[in-house]
């Protein structure tokens, strides 16, 4: 599955179907199914990375969730990062950047929210942010936001040298998926908070945003960190795919449990003892 | 259940029986069952409470755990906390101090972790640290040590006036549970990580650290933020108390979906014509 999620420098997102589900043959139930079937062995993987960081281990992993509004950030966050234990996760959702972030260059914020050894970090939205609204809406001079694709690439590959698995996922929708959920939020009063008036004025450039996605998928999927273009329409495929990233990239680092630095059985006296 | 487990200036730990099940007369199947049930209403409460944030309810939740060495604090994490949407959680570990921590006053790692709006704080240890170890192993002069029970009054008075409900937590355990518990860690491989012979050493100090949690139970007990002694020899009983202690805090809060800020009709129109 995930080798067919993958970017390049050549990939185009109108070659990607948002309603497909690459790799896996099976409906929705199965999909469902499947995600269930992987919950304990990626928290045990979890389990096992934050055991393994007590004696040394500095690997671990960064899920960078983008996508245009409505795509399934949050679900992602609530149904496959929400099943591993919260003291594993460390989750920073980036919005629009505050006086002081802008008084910084723009990866200081994400410096800071980097995951801690033992832990997997989980962006929602990131520094790409600055690429796509940033490009988008010109909130900087163009020379600044192509160095800005530059300054990802080495940024990244740093995060990778220094054991930190970087695991991009752009979610896709179909601009008609986009609408339906939209419309969804207009139409159950429980949901209405979710909505806001710029939403529309977002979709209204919605090509430019592809663009933009596209272009930086393009000039930052290296070999080292590549993107993930993860179909988006159903809902249940995604959240299967994040999954099957999140455990790939684990069984990767293949955390093992440490042994005792303590003699056992001299312990175990000893506890008996008390 | 819950004024079941309540403390105040008056209460002795040697009247709380580790084993029981305060207000609930059913089994272990009968608890999971309840506490299974217990998790989408707890859910929902904490999705309400985020989406009233953002229409500027300013109440939240702060739940503090504390307890010996493997009464069971990752446990409620893992699975009370667990339960929610981690968007919704703001979970803080508290360990040994580092330099520039103890370059402060205790209370300032502790305000730097405090739920923003919409969230549910967990602290896993807390302030309580600072009267509990630091009471027993004298790491601050004796009166400075009395001096913080006012200072943690005066504190979580201001939280409370400020909109934070604090629910404070003993996961109480006895001392033969605890070797039950350490036991199987030692027996255990995977288990050996979170064994260290530093908690022998610690649990020679039992008496100690229950006179401690005694003190700080008495002399932190105010009708605005109440200690709950929870029996914790029976995870699954001790979990159930915490899920309804937080289901409680936000009950009284009864967040409600905020109405929408734009007319609806209008942007359903808009986004028709996309």
């Amino acid at each position: 599955m995930i080798e067919l999620l993958r970017a390049n420098a050549l990939t185009r997102l109108a070659d990607r179907d948002p309603n497909a589900t690459p790799g896996f043959d099976g409906d929705k139930a199965a999909g469902q199914e499947a995600l269930a079937a992987g919950v304990s062995h990626l928290g045990n993987l979890q389990e096992r990375l934050f055991a393994a960081s007590t004696a040394g281990e500095r690997r671990r992993v960064l899920l960078v969730l983008q996508g245009m509004d409505s795509a399934g950030k949050g679900g992602i966050v609530r149904h496959v990062v929400g099943s591993v234990d919260p003291q594993g996760v460390h989750l920073a959702t980036f919005k629009k950047p505050t006086e002081k972030e802008l008084s910084h260059h723009f990866l200081w914020r994400i410096e800071r929210e980097l995951p801690p050894v033992g832990r997997i970090g989980v962006f929602d939205r990131s520094h790409y942010e600055d690429v796509l609204i940033g490009r988008v809406r010109e909130l900087a001079p163009a020379a600044e936001i192509e160095q800005r694709y530059d300054d990802i690439v080495e940024f990244e590959r740093r995060l990778v040298r220094t054991g930190i698995s970087v695991v991009k996922v752009m979610l896709h929708i179909s601009p008609d998926e986009q609408k339906a959920r939209l419309t969804e939020r207009l139409e159950r009063p429980d949901k209405h908070w979710k909505y806001t008036t710029n939403d529309i004025a977002e979709r209204m450039l919605w090509d430019d945003y592809e663009r933009a996605y596209e272009l930086a998928i393009q000039r930052t999927s290296t070999d080292e960190a590549p993107w993930h273009v993860v179909p988006g329409n159903r809902k249940w495929y995604a959240r299967l795919a994040v999954q099957a990233l999140l455990t790939d990239a684990l069984e990767r680092i293949d955390p093992q449990w440490p042994s005792a630095t303590y003699d056992v059985d001299e312990q175990k006296e000893r506890l008996a003892a008390t």
